[in-house]
């Protein structure tokens, strides 16, 4: 039990100490008891509340300051990363648009790197099938894939100002509000709790009746508000000059995958399983953006759609990450007394059947590895199972990603098995077949029932009807067909309602039979296995748990990315201003450059400790000082970001020590093993 | 002079006859001649008839071959593109959008290269300052940038219909036609040579006066048209919940670099010049969206913007790209009367001032060296200066990059010296301060006129009042507070209109004087100079100028792109169906793979020849075949795809061999200098 689960137990006990109190003063003053002892049982009444108030009053300054200090250490970070343009409220020279963020340089930089690694792991790696399909989509193939019904979020307008608000944060923050209150009694605490583990899932009805239920008004106006209904997210738009052509800009890459899923399959060869992926902007007109990067109104995702035959998803390279320790916070785990993820290896997961299957779970491993590889602290990270009230009906398992930041736990991605929903979707609504062929091992015999007009008499017999009796006859079922020719067996002819009136049909006309037919293959919609990305989500939580101060001093803010993510690689000065020695620093700085290793070249002539420091600020992971003794034997000194240590290298040398290093094949203390140590310089 | 136009002043010539014998015809009837004579007459003219007659439909059938040929290495070319999925219509399945592409597999994969190779030559190459803004950009920023007033093309409806069509796309085509037949008398054909060389410039009021001149009506329903009026070309969309926030799909790129000045500025350390980029979607909601990728209505979007100091546009790294010559079509040479581009190095193309200045003459070098680097062919390429009706009025010079196709000269890169236009515009709307300061190299000294109340008297002697006198002192022109002062010294006093009703002001109350201050620096707005890329489009011409067909067999297509930007860098396959050449052969793929560089393995064991061929149709650069000797000595075949010369190299050695074609260091000549030959096997 936690210690905040261990407080609110011993409240409780105090509170209903109170009480107890409370009814014994009542019980003796009802009793007309002795002064003395009502006395007695009042200082004790006292006695509890005071004591129960010192209690209440200690436990919400230790939330306050917990939160305090999540909100202090946010603050420090969002300050160094506007500071240096990681990134910045967009068109902020005209007040901003809630919800719309700009990247700039060093956040354009890690964004990009952090994109290209993707692309390297995923789909570079596994041979996936990249898209790129427009933002702009016709309203048809959302209207397919369901966004248009139900793309939705519960909203409710101030009566009188008509301001707009998201009718799930309105009660969440207020049910909070009366939960953090001590004095919230069990009952009713139990009822609240309830009613916030359900809230996702509330109609509109549930809704209203939770914000009568909680009294709530509008924040500041105090103004009531209206009953909750659906706002959809996606942004409007019209393609082409008509203004008829209704569209949507995409709320998902996905989409665009699935509709071309026919020519996919066709650029494969035909064959399953393969991967299909987009990296692009995707759009939700959030009601209420808040949280930073976290809830915005336009991001990156990165998606895949792994497609594959519903009844074989086996991996085959899944041995590749059997063994990957995974944080699993399973269906069962959630639903547990005691809610713990646990660790279990990619391959015990499968053979416990706590993941569905083996390519959803070779995804989920492979995405821990590039969250790790990316820099998210593993101790922060976690796959949470969807509860099966949280699934689609269609879904077969469902896995997030979870980052933990001061937001808490931060859906990052999501790892779905959708099975066959949405190709079938599409092809329900577009007409067009979106299946694959599979031959069967050995040919499948079956009977099938044939029902066969005979064209020439039918022509012969009926003339202009004879397309209406033809239509008639085709269109018998089974029984009634056998039925028919039972009659003409019997009577020598039967009555057939056609389109052109009734007729009668003779011996020969029509030939009805069950018919032995071997069939070597069908088509069959495959699932889909789905892992979807959020690029902002991951960059924010990466910023988090990069973020640190140096020592003791509150200034020296440092960010300790991954040398794969870093914005620019290395930072390279001379050690005074000096003629020679700028001209070596601008020639390497250009050679590297020339090689795709970013450069920051520093020719200030400030101090040292104020370039590291400004470098620790873009998290910069590797400097290179050019000093007096680089003019007579051409080494340089390299100094790593986070140990601060030093080593001596031929100036010659520095790329391919960077390279190494930023590939992530070799570590500093590798790559710098048998190096000369330098003694760091005062900072 | 060209063919064509010799061959249009023979037709004149013959026309020109046949109209002469034609009035003799009509002279000798009207003076009753001889009937020989005027039979003799006739016959001539008939023959004169005869053989204009035939030169005309040889003149048309010459012209329509040529587009024959044209749109049949286009229709060939597209086929190819699409088959292979390079690019398809967007939302095939629901018949699709008009001017809305996916990129497939190889085509995003080529568009990736070619951001990735624009990056590195351009923003990591030069240290620019790389953005990502959002594309939903709400409308005050284009009110700003004129694109809500001025961002449209003129449209007209057909009256019964409401079909839409863009006027000048209907006028262009029937002057075409028009011209294209060699009986337009030529008073005529000037006038409408004139008509569509002015048709972009045209008014809505000349527009639709053309429409009526040409007597056009509606395609196909020969409806009447409307009158031509201005449709905005911007999507339209709203941000948030409440539908009055309108926003728009950005039109560019640019405008998220422009309103980010100030914060750029701060992070370059106050420093000029310095350039910030952005790559990303861009949206135009055409009227009639034609010629495949040329004319779309979602792109991707490169541009530089290039701040600089206005009177100093020197270029540090001019002498970089000095000498490389360009292929320039100036203004003079375009209104010369024989209209040829002409070669010039950069150097003397800024000397001799024909490119206003070394910034933009070293964007426009670069432009061509990065255009040559990805496979445009030199000699399809030319920078055409604006003519003085095409700049906007604030634009000191522009080029544009010009690349041919079979759809013409198209516009691929934009390069614009705007002045301060941009930073102007969105300093006037916003009324925050978008300049730069400049210290003077020597402080200025200058004479400032000053007329400052003595603010201890107004309160004195004016109590509640005081503001009003003072803001009225304040608000003097110099000329009136010198009378002013003047009036109190000689009389002793003067009245002064307030706010608060006429004052007496007194000696000591006012200080009316001129000062000397020393200026050290002061505030100005930078030039910007804007190179501004269409992706889409240099992909297309890239695309047009890397297809062919090997030798005669028309079904051996091959897209000749450079290594840096081919889709896949290389096939790898074992000769026959062969257990060890199979692993080998994926070992080698993997390997590759997890170096970046992305590979196609065939295992189909299909005859060699057959690979080859689809290979070329993708443009794979380079393939190695595993056969019986490698699994004896690790030596490959490396075949090079259009010389289809082979070498034999240790198969550890293939990475190095194709990285270095790749980063475009060594040719196929120079990396494969002293390897083994192999005879090419029979394809």
């Amino acid at each position: 039990m936690s210690s905040s689960e261990d407080n609110a137990v011993r409240l409780q006990a105090m509170q209903d100490a109170c009480t107890a109190a409370g009814d014994d003063v009542r019980a003796l003053k009802a009793n007309k008891a002795d002064k003395t002892e009502i006395d007695a049982a009042i200082a004790k009444l006292k006695e509890l509340k005071i004591a129960l108030d010192v209690e209440v009053k200690a436990a919400m300054a230790a939330g306050d300051e917990k939160l305090a200090e999540k909100e202090n250490f946010r603050n420090k970070m969002s300050g160094a990363l506007e500071q240096r343009l990681f990134y910045i409220p967009s068109f902020k020279i005209y007040g901003g648009v809630a919800g719309l963020y700009d990247y700039g340089p060093p956040g354009c930089a890690v964004k990009s790197n952090l994109q290209a690694f993707w692309r390297q792991h995923f789909v570079l790696n596994e041979g996936m099938l990249e898209l790129e399909c427009p933002s702009v989509t016709p309203e048809v193939v959302l209207q397919a894939s369901g966004h248009v019904e139900k793309f939705t979020d519960l909203m409710v307008k101030d009566v009188v100002t008509k301001d707009c608000f998201r009718a799930d944060h309105l009660v969440e923050e207020n049910l909070e509000r009366i939960l953090a209150d001590p004095m919230t009694p069990a009952d009713r605490r139990r009822e609240l709790e309830d009613m916030l583990a359900r809230i996702e899932e509330f109609t509109a009805e549930e809704m209203g009746a939770a914000i009568v239920n909680l009294g709530i008004k509008a924040p500041e106006t105090k103004n009531d508000l209206s009953a909750p209904y659906p706002f959809n997210l996606m942004f409007p738009t019209q393609i082409g000059p008509s203004g008829a052509a209704q569209g949507f800009l995409r709320p998902e890459t996905a989409q665009g995958i699935f509709v071309n899923f026919r020519d996919l399959l066709y650029y494969n060869g035909g064959k399953l399983p393969f991967a299909a992926a987009q990296v692009g902007q995707s759009f939700r007109n959030e009601i209420a953006p808040r949280a930073g990067l976290l809830r915005v109104r336009e991001f990156t995702q990165a998606e895949i759609e792994h497609f594959v035959h519903p009844e074989k998803k086996e991996h085959a390279r899944f041995n590749e990450v059997a063994d990957v320790e995974l944080n699993l916070f399973s269906r069962d785990a959630q639903l547990a007394a005691v809610k713990k993820p646990f660790l279990m290896t990619a391959r015990e997961a499968v053979a416990k059947g706590i993941v569905a299957n083996e390519t959803l779970a070779y995804f989920v491993a492979r995405t821990h590895v590039f969250l790790e590889k990316i820099g998210i602290d593993l101790k922060r990270l976690r796959f949470r199972q969807h509860l099966q009230h949280e699934m689609a009906h269609y879904a077969e398992d469902c896995w997030d990603a979870e980052i933990e930041c001061t937001y808490g736990w931060i859906e990052c991605v999501g790892l779905a098995d959708r099975s066959a929903f949405d190709l079938k979707a599409h092809s329900d609504k577009s007409k067009v077949e979106l299946t694959a062929y599979e031959r069967y091992d050995e040919p499948v015999i079956s009977e099938v029932f044939v029902c066969e007009p005979n064209k020439k008499d039918m022509g012969k017999a009926f003339k202009k009807d004879a397309k209406a009796v033809t239509d008639a006859l085709m269109a018998l079922s089974q029984e009634d067909a056998f039925a028919l020719a039972a009659k003409i067996d019997a009577d020598g002819a039967a009555t057939l309602a056609t389109a052109a009136g009734e007729k009668e049909i003779l011996p020969g006309m029509v030939s009805v039979r069950m018919e032995t037919q071997k069939l070597s293959g069908r088509n069959f919609t495959p699932s889909v296995i789905e892992p979807s990305f959020g690029i902002g989500r991951i960059m924010y939580c990466m910023f988090e748990h990069s973020f640190y101060v140096r020592g003791d001093d509150e200034q020296k803010t440092v960010f300790k990315f991954s040398p794969l993510i870093a914005p620019i690689k290395l930072a390279i000065f001379p050690l005074v201003n000096d003629s020679g020695m700028n001209a070596h620093a601008e020639k390497l700085s250009r050679e590297l450059s020339s090689e795709g290793v970013s450069t920051k070249l520093d020719t200030t002539a400030t101090t040292v400790g104020k370039r590291y420091a400004r470098n620790d600020e873009l998290g910069i992971p590797f400097a290179v000082t050019v000093d007096h003794r680089t003019l007579q034997d051409g080494t340089v000194t390299v100094r790593e970001r986070d140990s601060c240590d030093q080593v001596r290298v031929l100036s010659a040398d520095v790329l391919a020590l960077v390279k190494r290093m930023c590939a992530l094949t070799h570590t500093w203390e590798d790559a710098t093993a048998g190096l000369e140590k330098q003694a760091a310089a005062a900072e």
